[in-house]
């Protein structure tokens, strides 16, 4: 391997440098400090779990996205987590066993083996808040404001918020009687939206009438919220499932609709992003101008029972350095003082004293020489009259 | 796999819940905002890189501590990072490409394929600081004076260092004339302290007189800082290298000492952990009644030739989970208040607002009953008279 390729990083994998790693951090503790404010204690989980741990609960997207180790002290295969959602679940589940409602949020790298979409990290720094204890369309709001919530941190309140709700595809399903692989064919004609080939499976598995019907509204209904009327209508043969998913989204955008005005509600029922483990509303967040959703939650409420102990929960995750990205203020440095290197304990102790106010201090090491804007400096400490002290540039 | 089963995690893989994980988060700013102050500024090197990047210029030890992963996108060679530093010197001579010293720093998890040591764990929270460029020993003593700091943040004054030099051993091995294989056996006696072993190796390689003096020293000349008058005879076949290397040693405890008096100095040349990078003065710090280290650092002028570009180096880490754990002061959630779930706007601003002053505000979903004790509440927000307030419990 030549010199030049020693220090390129793979496709998708990136690193923070100054000054843009400390905007970053300053990032992360404001939204663990929103997160606080609200409730949402702070979990860490570890990068790498058994697979079983990190996989039970969830489907095969997750399977593929994670890369798989080998515990050299058991020889069982762990993996690297590619989202931390299943392991906070875990959590609440096995190490905290609350009764009441739960809170809890996480910061961190995860890790895919793939990116997702194109131009995608495979090391997204996956924030997250998580509730536990509630099945009420109440604490879906609540995540689901917290969201909009972290997206104003970086100054975006235009937002556009697509929802669906998998009750509703999962009542039209059970109505026409599909089995799992035909399921798994429906969702991805779905989610590509490809109304030709749904089409065809239709015809193909022979279901007519008010079901056809059901399953083409599937496509047919997306748009803001007065579509959920015609659904309502169309969506019929789902039964009284697909009705109580429809209340569920209207009630979900009366409530954060009146909180958040600026926002913009987009249904999309057959939006199935992230059908790996989410069984109620979803939702996902996008900005003006990008094709790329920013933000994405919903409910989840199987994912413990794996675990021995199933409670309703519902979340949502950020990559917190794409949020970055769009946060495009000016990262400065703030300015700091040069000093000179001596033993000298008066000095030593007005550069401790100048540091623990706060203040950059910088040494100028013995045989090197950097200008005070090479480091970055706006005052030096000098010696003058057998004192030390501080003067501008 | 039973239901118990799935939420283990390995041995040596641990998670941090409420309420250790805020005061880890805590700690961790802490951490930053202390570096940032002494001009160390913040860098985020990814979890994966490729393998030749992560080992480039290192030694087995970290071969054998690294995970291997397959990139699916290109087939070639991946790690999951063992240590942060060889990733920093790689920003450091490829991408800041700074002529003038230049001080980073880095916080974030890696990896052991097996722990160092028995009940160390895999995924330590590594956090360290690096100064390139400067050669003198005027930047290892303000790393060391940086690390001796960093442990003063959880209350650690009473600190013991090892101080060892990579150039002694060096030079006595060079003037004996033994080949790499030789090298990696005497290391390997020298870190077991086996002096009836080395006896063995040196009548077996034929080094005689002054030279087998030298080598027996590397092993007998260890205490406090006195013992570099003795060393400096013993180890005189080594040469001017040996007297430079105790020139530094003694300047560096002449410096550093002056600044912590509470700091206990103990010299041991042969102490060569770190030696798949190490070049220079190395040290590490212990406490009393802990019999591992909890701090390491040293010299490794050589790592950045191996990307194109050597730069003297040096530097230290810490694990701030092992750090955490010395700081035995109590974790306490700062009380909150609990609020009612409701639309009303009123309730919602009042609610909003507590929180942009810093309060944690918890809302009571409905349905769901918990005492304000069980929500780590001592207030709550109860409407009277048509008006909304905060009532102490």
């Amino acid at each position: 391997m030549t010199l030049r390729d020693r220090w390129l990083l793979p496709e998708g994998v990136d690193e923070v440098l100054p000054p843009r790693a400390a905007a970053l951090e300053q990032l992360c503790r404001e939204v663990i400090d929103l997160y606080a404010t609200w409730g949402y204690e702070l979990v860490i989980p570890p990068l790498i779990e058994f697979l079983d741990s990190l996989l039970t609960g969830t489907g095969s997207d997750l399977d593929i996205q994670t890369f798989k180790l080998t515990d050299q002290l058991t020889g069982r295969l762990m993996g690297l987590r590619a989202d931390t959602t299943p392991q906070v679940a875990r959590i609440d589940a096995h190490k905290l066993k609350r009764e009441i409602p739960t809170r809890l949020c996480y910061l961190g790298t995860v890790v895919h083996t793939r990116p997702m979409g194109t131009g995608d990290s495979r090391c997204p720094l996956q924030v997250g808040a998580e509730l536990y204890g509630h099945s009420g369309v109440e604490s879906d709001a609540e995540v689901l404001c917290l969201m909009l919530e972290t997206l104003k941190l970086v100054g975006q309140q235009q937002v556009y918020v697509d929802l669906g709700h998998m009750g509703i595809v999962r009542a039209i399903v059970a109505a026409a009687g599909l089995d799992d692989d035909q399921t798994a064919v429906l969702f991805d004609v779905l989610q590509r939206k490809a109304a030709a080939e749904l089409d065809e499976l239709i015809a193909s598995w022979q279901i007519d009438g008010d079901q056809a019907i059901a399953m083409r509204a599937l496509i047919e209904m997306n748009g803001d919220a007065e579509v959920l009327q015609q659904a309502r209508q169309a969506m019929a043969a789902g039964g009284a499932a697909v009705t109580a998913a429809i209340d569920e989204l209207e009630r979900l955008i009366e409530i954060v609709g009146s909180r958040y005005p600026d926002v913009n509600f987009y249904v999309d029922p057959a939006e199935l992003r992230g059908y790996h483990y989410h069984t109620g509303l979803m939702f996902a967040a996008y900005l003006q101008g990008e094709g790329v959703g920013v933000a994405y939650g919903g409910r989840y409420d199987d994912i413990g029972k794996a675990f021995g102990r199933a409670r309703p929960a519902t979340g949502f995750s950020v990559d917190l350095k794409r949020l970055l990205a769009l946060h495009d203020t000016a990262v400065r440095l703030s300015p700091g003082i040069a000093a000179p290197w001596s033993t000298d304990a008066a000095l030593q102790a007005l550069v401790a004293d100048l540091r623990a106010q706060g203040e950059r201090v910088v040494v100028q090491l013995p045989g090197t020489e950097a200008t005070l804007a090479e480091l970055g400096c706006d005052r030096c400490i000098v010696e003058r009259d057998g004192q030390w002290q501080i003067v501008s540039a």
